[in-house]
């Protein structure tokens, strides 16, 4: 017996494909919702072919898959739309991340599914949402950041803009588009009733600017790009040491005070150019240089542990190979081993949610494409053998 | 009347600070919970020191602490902790970023506060979590991002790690927490039982690597940074133009070919350097040079204008001055107007949860600091003005 799950018994129909959508289901997997992914018959969600690919098996698709049931369904087909009818009655959640306006037109929108299900869930995710002047744009994860405004405000001053590596608008809304549904939830236990979620990427880029949006609109100035220092303190910036960089973040006199006297420079707080954050920030350049003049003189790790020691804020910036070694993450069960068919045991990211009476679980592997089918067919639809077998035949499933 | 509010009649007891914990508890608020948050007497919120500053107020802690109720509590003092004793028999949830530890050895941890309501849901946020080797490690944002593997994964390849502008590690932890608490909340009801939620900073941006962690452990390969290119499809990058620079995303025949049409070089797709997405990926300097060649010809303007109408994904990386001009926002409610005392009207990002018959409200500015101290200390715990005065003067609240 394993311990109890959070979201035991919630059902979830889910539609989405690649990232964003996929996050938000693989979130509430782990906690322990049933998940029925429906895919492309023969084809299946396009990650299955998204690096890195091994014997046929994406990575991409096992991390963001796991802890869900995979049937195949042609959605076209109106046999394949009469499941989805189906599985709406026994489903609680409905996501779906097609691009605005898709699954309508094929008849399995929230209207249609609410029409015999009115207590759903059902929740959209698109780049700028279903309705208004972009809602026909085009949208990919690097297009969602520049729409945001996330790409504008990352990179150095003297440089041009430069996207967050990670595909960071689809996770964020796949994780803020769970709390919407979670919170629909929360209502329906109340009201009896479902209603319908509209996510946007570029809404959720949006809401993570921090302070820059009333930076512009209380002072007039428009905020760009600082590269690795804070608008409002220093020293707070990437250092150059012996054998790399670390990251050092000050924001006070008292970690000011600490990292000065690590440094053999106590006096600097004196000094009437750093004397307060405000003063600091002001004469960045210098107190940089003198910073780095002391940086460079030993290894990142070294000073790693001078400055971890009197618990000044400080980081060398870590690669994935590193992660998936470290002992806090490891600890932390972030990093989990699971099966890939034909592959063996593979190491992923594990889930961030730590419940700790009901953590996240990590008991199944992603599905093959169309794996549950038949097991989806008997036991929710109440198929046959013979009708399976005609489904089949017909590639309706 | 309004319309519903999803999480109405949820009580949540808020004691965080700065940017993760308020993140969460206004993403809570918004959809109608009644948050109260618990500051320093005389003092508040480090936010309310945050820039920017006008008359005094700070507009990062009015954006983040909207729809929230404030009391000032000495939680040094007896007096003061019997108080978050009482309060803690009235909440559903408790919400905190301290660092690691500081609240319970104020007794005031989940123990402490279990023991006087058992079904209490209490979320514990941190940079690295409240136990294991770095539970004492000092966190700042631009430590947990470099800590949690994206600013290794951000930048050029030939250059060096930048950290993501915006307090990505922040936002991206409160969201999180938001959906581990409604989860848990969710569980309550079923169950009866509250929990504790230890969530970690690192965690959950180690949790938003994309592929990351599957590239390592299934080809070997350390992932780096690459700049606005895309690891798996070419021409994906930020191309020049005659006034600036356009993002352009393809990652497959048919959107490359609608490219290369406008371009009007629609026999790109049969050069063999160039006629599969690996192809152009293998030659991807060669073919991003040939897009570049073209957009250096016309304004961004021009480019999305042409790129839009052909469903080709497209952007250029918009400011903030932009951004809260922008239709789609504005129609998305993305862009709202508050009250800031002293001030004037003031604008902030909305709520980006678009549950469509429980939307999020906006309903009430930020608190000045103890604005409801009286009103809580009355209706909530029952007590008389005399009490409130004594509590007053020995500047327990």
């Amino acid at each position: 017996m394993g311990a109890p799950e959070a979201l035991q018994g919630l059902k979830v129909l889910d539609f989405t494909r690649v990232y964003s959508g996929p996050y938000c289901t693989m979130l509430l997997a782990d906690l322990g919702a049933e998940v029925i992914k429906i895919e492309a018959v023969g084809k299946g969600d396009d990650t299955r072919a998204f690096h890195p690919i091994k014997n046929g098996q994406s990575g991409y698709f096992s991390y963001l898959n796991r802890n869900k049931k995979s049937i195949t369904l042609n959605l076209k087909s109106e046999a394949g739309k009469q499941i989805v009818m189906e599985l709406a009655r026994w489903a609680d959640v409905v996501v779906e991340n097609f691009s605005a306006g898709t699954i309508k037109k094929l008849g399995l929108g929230y209207k249609e599914l609410a029409e015999v299900n009115p207590g759903l869930i059902y929740a959209s995710i698109s780049g700028f949402g279903q309705s208004g002047p972009y809602s026909k744009k085009a949208a990919y994860d690097a297009i969602a950041q520049a729409m945001g405004g996330i790409t504008y405000l990352t990179g150095y001053p003297d440089g041009e803009p430069v996207k967050v590596g990670p595909a960071i608008s689809d996770a964020a809304t796949g994780v803020h588009t769970a709390v919407a549904i979670l919170a629909a939830l929360h209502y329906r236990e109340r009201s009896g009733k479902g209603q319908y979620i509209d996510m946007a990427m570029m809404d959720t880029v949006f809401s993570m600017l921090e302070n820059s949006v009333p930076i512009l609109t209380m002072t007039g100035q428009n905020p760009s790009r600082i590269g690795n220092s804070n608008p409002g303190s220093a020293p707070y910036n990437m250092y150059h040491t012996a054998d790399g960089g670390v990251f050092i973040s000050t924001a006070n006199d008292s970690l000011f005070t600490r990292l000065t006297t690590v440094m053999g420079q106590p006096e600097l707080i004196q000094d009437p150019r750093f004397s307060s954050n405000p003063l600091r920030k002001q004469n960045e350049k210098e107190i940089d240089a003198i910073v780095e003049r002391w940086t460079l003189q030993h290894t990142s790790k070294e000073v790693e542990v001078m400055l971890d020691e009197v618990g000044v804020p400080v980081a060398s910036a870590k690669s994935v190979a590193e992660l998936v070694e470290d002992p806090q993450l490891l600890m932390r069960d972030m990093v989990v081993e699971q099966e890939v068919p034909g592959v063996g045991t593979v190491k992923f990211p594990g889930d961030p949610l730590k419940l700790q009476d009901t953590p996240p679980i990590m008991a199944r592997r992603a599905p093959e494409l169309g794996e549950h089918t038949e097991e989806v067919l008997r036991s929710i639809l109440h198929l046959g053998e013979e009708e399976i077998r005609r489904l089949k035949e017909n590639q309706i499933v």
